[in-house]
């Protein structure tokens, strides 16, 4: 049995933030029904790039959910989300805060109708203070965060994280929020209501910058591709791209210099952490002036073979063949609805004892896909399970 | 009562994927006690900056936890850990894959004799796989997942992310895997095992990037603090520093143009986002004419009233001052120890309606300093919830 399985998630999120939360709970086991507005759907179905006509960008972030669309302002399609809502375990919603309570889907108000039922919103900046409400977007939480002031070149210009963590962190967080939600009510036999702000959740993964501004007083600044304290610690070029080679220690050190043939290691300049630190520009020069003569590959060889921690900076592409990530079922074929495309997806990087890993994803829902298949289940049919994880058929 | 209120967690890890889980499960409501290594403890107590002698990265990370030093390696200290792991509901270690198994606690001993106890561990590479079992640090992981290959500028060298997200987001997923174990042990009455790598957990949070690879066989690079397929959606320099103005689409971008006077809105090369996006650099330098002759506050001002998403790019110091993040009890002091430095941490992103917000948190611990106080529970006396959230009198 999957740690979820049996839960009913009811999502009303799109694009990011929210669908990452709910794919992670279904990766878990649970049944996610999206419910989608009518006509369009999620906005990442209009999301490039597009393989056949399909959204690779939808199809990654919905492998496996069911999917409706209602009209919630429509008294027909109301009735259809009122009895999926007595039926569901938890709602998500990415609305402004205010959007639900209009609607007449409040938390006050569904919290008196289903006890049980968990809300969970995210929002750009949360439910309180001066800023509640207004719009947000990846990067402005980045910006605003803090991330980009310590992310690009010393000295250079702030830089966005290439990757959406705006949105991500904060996905994660309320997943976080309904898994503990869900643990306390199997406990208390109550709901409860999560507020997670894409905000917050920036700021709640500074660790040393955050530290450094309140200890120092100074705010850091973006450090390139080098640790901030610690040398060499950092990317390096080689003949054919860069490799990391992160030495923590002077023991580590003296190894890196044995294995590069640099007789180095008690030169003063280099022979403790503060030093190397004093001298990074020269350090960096005199390594690369071994590493630019070999391609990464030789210098993972024989960096690895000496106990030092190392990685080539890989491109998205190599990314999705590296053989660690293949075996381990982080990258999985999603399958294709029938003459449509195939697309790549993460796998669950949750590995947990009670649940096996997929090898292989369902494919996204069509829109409005699964209408019948939920009506029937609402009026007394077996569950339908369509597309989650436990069924391979579909 | 809070989510997690009874749960007791033995943490073994140190630096930051394992204390940033853990920290985030007390936040939730959960005991942590530090289970630390004699003399030295955890790694990040020698970690700078420090204030008074005491490391603000420590503090910051271990707020509210307790703290005994055990050597595992001897017998007294083994039976103390023994009495710990009957009483404990979750062990929380970031080994590499193998020394717990040679210490005589490994998952499928302490199953057996604990069959209720959830094992949780992260590491760089996972327990399975041709990579398991090497060292890893987060850079290592930032670099082979592929973030860095789309972090810097436009055709510039890879760039680090600035927070440890190699570290943090497998931190996050132990968290959610520990979470959904307990969740699942309400209703078996029984522990999983959670095998969590820090590589796995940055494929999982590319989204876009792995989508264009996939779908187009073309690896992203960088682009800057610019969004690669929406123009404009950067950041702009002002008159003394940067601000993002994010135009999702043709209507918000005619109304950014009616914001800054500038007659371009039906100027074919600006008229669609694609034109847009072919002609972005020209379009940054129209922009900037404008946004260089104010500072950032004006441009936030007229930008929000306009109902366009904006945002400075705040340092860390501009961070700590946000009245937004403030509001929201995200930027917590830490209470002292008797004559020690006050630091400051980041509150719980996960505002839950079952848990009140902290305003303060209580000290990280001193190296073994709950010694006594967990012994005595061991031995029957009332639970010591030391410096966990709820208690704020310590």
């Amino acid at each position: 049995m999957a740690p979820l399985d049996g839960i009913t998630i009811l999502d009303l999120t799109h694009v990011l933030a929210g669908p990452f939360c709910t794919q992670s709970l279904l990766d878990l086991g649970a049944r996610v029904i999206k419910v989608e507005r009518p006509g369009t759907g999620d906005d990442t179905r209009a999301f490039p790039p597009f393989m056949a006509g399909e959204s690779a960008y939808f199809a990654t972030l919905n492998a496996g959910k069911q999917s409706i669309a209602l009209d919630l302002k429509q008294d027909a399609d109301r009735a259809i989300f009122d009895r999926l809502l007595a039926r569901a375990d938890v709602l998500v919603e990415n609305y402004r805060p205010g959007v639900m309570d209009r609607l007449g889907y409040g938390w006050t108000v569904l919290h008196a109708r289903h006890p049980r039922l968990i809300y969970a919103a995210v929002s750009g900046f949360g439910r309180t203070g001066p800023d509640a409400g207004k719009p947000a977007y990846d990067m402005v939480v980045q910006a605003r965060g803090g991330v980009m002031s310590i992310t690009g070149e010393t000295g250079g210009p702030p830089v966005r994280v290439g990757a959406s963590i705006g949105d991500i962190v904060a996905g994660m967080y309320l997943a976080q929020g309904i898994l503990a939600a869900l643990f306390q009510r199997e406990r208390t036999g109550e709901g409860a209501m999560i507020d997670v702000a894409m905000l917050d959740a920036q700021l709640a993964i500074q660790e040393h910058a955050l530290a450094i501004a309140s200890a120092t007083g100074t705010a850091p600044g973006p450090t390139g591709a080098r640790h901030p304290t610690i040398t060499p610690f950092a990317t390096f070029r080689a003949a054919d791209g860069f490799v990391v080679i992160a030495a923590g220690n002077d023991a580590m050190f003296a190894r890196l210099c044995d294995t590069l043939g640099l007789d180095i290691a008690a030169d003063p300049r280099f022979a403790t952490n503060a030093a190397r630190c004093d001298n990074h520009a020269l350090l960096k020069r005199l390594i690369e002036t071994v590493t630019l003569t070999r391609p990464v590959a030789h210098w993972l060889e024989v960096l690895d073979a000496a106990g030092l921690p190392t990685a080539r900076v890989q491109n998205m592409l190599e990314v999705l063949a590296d053989p660690q990530l293949r075996a381990r079922n982080m990258i999985l074929p999603v399958a294709p609805h029938p003459g449509g495309p195939a697309f790549t997806a993460p796998g669950n990087p949750i590995k947990i004892s009670t649940l096996p890993d997929q090898t292989a994803l369902p494919p996204a829902p069509r829109l409005d896909g699964d209408r019948a298949a939920i009506l029937a289940w609402l009026d007394g049919a077996e569950e339908v399970r369509g597309r989650t994880p436990g069924d391979k058929a579909l």
